[in-house]
């Protein structure tokens, strides 16, 4: 079972006096922030779908850390991670249902070179560290990197708004628009076209917000803050839903990804200390952990301008 | 030509009062910033090497920009920028010293599937937008995303240490140590593992200092400021000289990438202003310029916490 999640201890007179601060210039009343200490339900997929890739991401756990009363920074020390579901959309075939696996990072699956079809021998080349798969015939090395999840954290009228994933993984779970950035796009050009694939908002960076490293999978999330243009949306294909939360609303029980958890909890902190910032951090599994059990992960190097 | 780089404008004295401001706790003196205004030369590689993967980054360009007494924002008006060479070192064969190039996402260059071996063709899938290579066997799609590049701008005694670079792309020219981020590290760890190989630098990181995309090539740099452990570095053998470099001899006219020149100007500019920043930016090709000839690039959506 998931570890319960504490209250972040913060009065609403006290956020709602902040929020002016973290904002500037925006006045505004805030209700308490109320982190709900319900588990996560592992069936909460019924009805699943087939995956596409330009939203599919960070599949594989879901953090509740201990809060105490020094807020988000105790994300170092405790907190408490279920293993969901081993998983990675890398390779999707669009005309199937049935979901096609690659583990991040996995060399061995790589079988073939993808530029003349030879095939691979697995093996450290000179001068490097790693393993890669090589080519016997061109000896080429087809190298593998972490991918970058780009996505919006989307500022309306002291809300929040939050899409529910219509697609694995992570179906019917709550999420912010993201997904994988492609190649000839900018980080902020992929946050806001996928916040438009998957809210039907058009929306305008205001602000990197995070930058969180997950080395388990592979992938890194960043994450803008954001405001809409106009104040419209409505959920893509890949949403069954959007809609906006106040803070105190934002269903921690049912979200999709850690990266997603961890985000609006450095955010509502944020608000509460009176002051966004950006923030870098990589969410690690605890040394030793099994991987078929439950598991602990931490949010390390967690640092930033002015921290 | 290049267009010639103007000087930052800041006196000795003010970049030295705001020195101390900028590292909050930190007094020391410095001296003026002077931006040389020479050309880079296209004949700086005379012993060209092979690259290898770890440290072959951002080939492509270099931007100049002009700056104004704004400072750095000007960034975004004026810049001039120059094409070297067309390249993009994704695929090397260890065991061959030719050079293998590979561009940044082009799909018509999978030919065939990394997993089955199964000719690919070149289509776009069922709910999506961008041209995919899919097998024809296995249906798998071959994903193209954006590839990190992490490293460090480390301070140590008023100074920032560089690496000239031994190896292609832009032997012989300066640049901070920084690589391709690796599939199960986080990108702190590749930026300190990237010092460690090219500058044999123990170093701690202090913050995240600057996300820099360049769509055109495909790669993102992050870049963290850091500080050594110990006092020591020695060129590893990517490196052919590690220096440390007083921010008024830093070699702008011997850089190795326009991501470096930008992030030691952002750099200097948050010296100038006394507060070190996080900064995003894009650096983006001017629109309706050629392949073939100089390049006019522009650093868009520049934007951070407290811009």
């Amino acid at each position: 079972m998931l570890k319960a999640v504490q209250n972040l201890g913060s009065s609403s007179v006290f956020l709602s006096q902040l929020w002016k601060k973290a904002h500037h210039n925006t006045a505004c009343g805030l209700s308490s922030v109320a982190i709900s200490t319900n588990p996560l339900s592992n069936s909460a997929s019924t009805d699943r779908r087939r995956r596409r890739h330009a939203s599919t991401i960070e599949p594989d756990f879901f953090i509740l850390p201990v809060f105490s009363t020094r807020g988000i920074r105790s994300f170092r020390e405790s907190r408490v991670c279920v293993t969901r579901s081993e998983s990675n959309p890398d390779a999707t075939s669009p005309s199937s249902s049935s979901v096609l696996v690659q583990s991040a990072g996995n060399v061995h699956k790589i079988n073939f070179c993808q530029w003349c079809g030879g095939s691979t021998k697995h093996d450290i080349p000179d001068g490097e560290e790693k393993m890669r798969a090589i080519c016997t015939v061109c000896g080429k090395i087809a190298y593998q990197n972490p991918k970058m999840v780009v996505g919006c954290l989307i500022e309306h009228d002291k809300k929040i708004l939050l899409c529910k994933r219509n697609i694995e993984p992570s179906y019917g779970l709550w999420t912010l628009p993201a997904g994988y950035m492609e190649i000839g796009e900018s980080a902020a050009d992929g946050a806001i076209r996928e916040t438009w694939e998957e809210a039907g908002a058009d929306v305008e960076v205001v602000s990197p917000f995070a930058q969180l490293d997950i080395p388990l999978i592979g992938q890194t999330y960043v994450i803008f803050l954001a405001k809409m243009k106009k104040p419209h949306f409505s959920p893509g294909p890949e949403s069954s839903e959007c809609r906006l939360f106040a803070l105190d609303d934002i269903p921690f029980d049912s979200l999709a990804f850690s990266s997603i958890f961890v985000t609006l909890n450095l955010y509502i902190d944020d608000i509460r200390t009176g002051r966004l910032k950006f923030h870098y951090g990589t969410i690690n599994k605890r040394p030793g952990s099994s991987p078929s059990d439950m598991r602990a992960f931490s949010l390390d190097y967690h640092c930033g301008p002015d921290m």
